[in-house]
């Protein structure tokens, strides 16, 4: 719909509008920077290699939206007309690896030396204690963009410095911390981040 | 942003757009009437009590959304003006009972003696194929509104009725075929639904 000015002038809405790229949203909408982009990326595509080779099925969950506002005109699809992102309440991914339960959250820093807690959540924490507690295994994979360098930490490592966090310690764990109670993966091209053999050695 | 036209009228779009609730959207967005809302509510009061006496890890995911175009309002979060609701990949409830993977789908009829195939997709019948691969537990849990009589079946018979389907047989499956190869499972107080006393015997 056009909108015109008295003088006939068209109307062009000063808010800004910009077109939607997954990218795009991901880049800005996450707080720190570029983090959190080609990791999912990578992880993506290497879920779908261990789905495709049938060696496991393992999904990143949608990106939780509230919906406020839905337009369903005639003969065509519902339209989202306002809706926000969601923090969302559990790990972003899950699924079943060899009969176990998997799950994890992934996360990316600029930094070179650590890693911020803060880009964990309190909830997600605990989602992870009730899978370890329920025989699931939860662990998170963290990248250092500047040097592509990705490490798997198990949960029961990360909870330990996020205690260390909450008792009134360092906000982040050194990348010393990871690299000794981590275990580092190498990139790889098919499939690019291969953590299911790091996932081998949790399971025994 | 208030437009008016010359004579100084306000002008109000005529766009249907309808203040959005969970419950409406549910509704209109299924094409199949009433069906998948009370069920759904059932089962997360289900779960969170899972969750609350620590029984099971077991959420729904995210609607899954395709986003198209993003606000990004100065000194305020971003607002999604533009989505689309997409099919989901795979279904919808999964997470970890006694170390099991558990996956499944639920849905609703208003019939009174069939449950109409169309209800699941293609794609979600070949996910419960490779959980099951994995050892996971696939199953649905199909709902028929009018008589409140609630089923577990497992996707293995799941399967059998589909392939029927698919070699040009009935596009249903009867409620005696459900009842013969399924589990009812009774309405309850706390749980709602109780399902994980089935998947108990499925375990076995």
């Amino acid at each position: 719909m056009e909108f015109r000015y008295p003088n006939g002038k068209k109307f062009k809405s000063t808010a800004k509008s910009k077109q939607f790229s997954e990218k795009k949203l991901q880049r800005e909408a996450i707080s720190h920077g570029k983090r959190g982009m080609t990791l999912e990326e990578d992880l993506n595509e290497t879920n779908q290699y261990y789905l495709d080779v049938g060696k496991a099925v393992i999904h990143k969950k949608p990106t939780p939206v509230q919906i406020v506002n839905v337009d369903y005109p005639k003969r065509s699809a519902a339209v989202i007309k306002e809706a926000y992102f969601k923090q969302a309440s559990t790990t972003d991914y899950n699924g079943v690896y060899q009969g176990f339960y998997i799950d994890f959250e992934a996360k990316e820093t600029r930094n070179k030396q650590s890693f911020p807690l803060q880009n964990f959540h309190d909830h997600q924490l605990s989602h992870m204690e009730q899978v370890e507690k329920h025989n699931g295994i939860a662990f998170v994979i963290i990248r250092f963009s500047l040097t592509e360098e990705i490490f798997l930490l198990p949960y029961q490592s990360l909870e330990k410095y996020w205690t260390r966090m909450k008792q009134g310690g360092r906000k982040s764990m050194t990348k010393e911390e990871i690299q000794q109670n981590g275990y580092q993966i190498s990139l790889g091209i098919q499939p690019r981040i291969d953590y299911l053999t790091i996932v081998d050695h949790l399971c025994k």
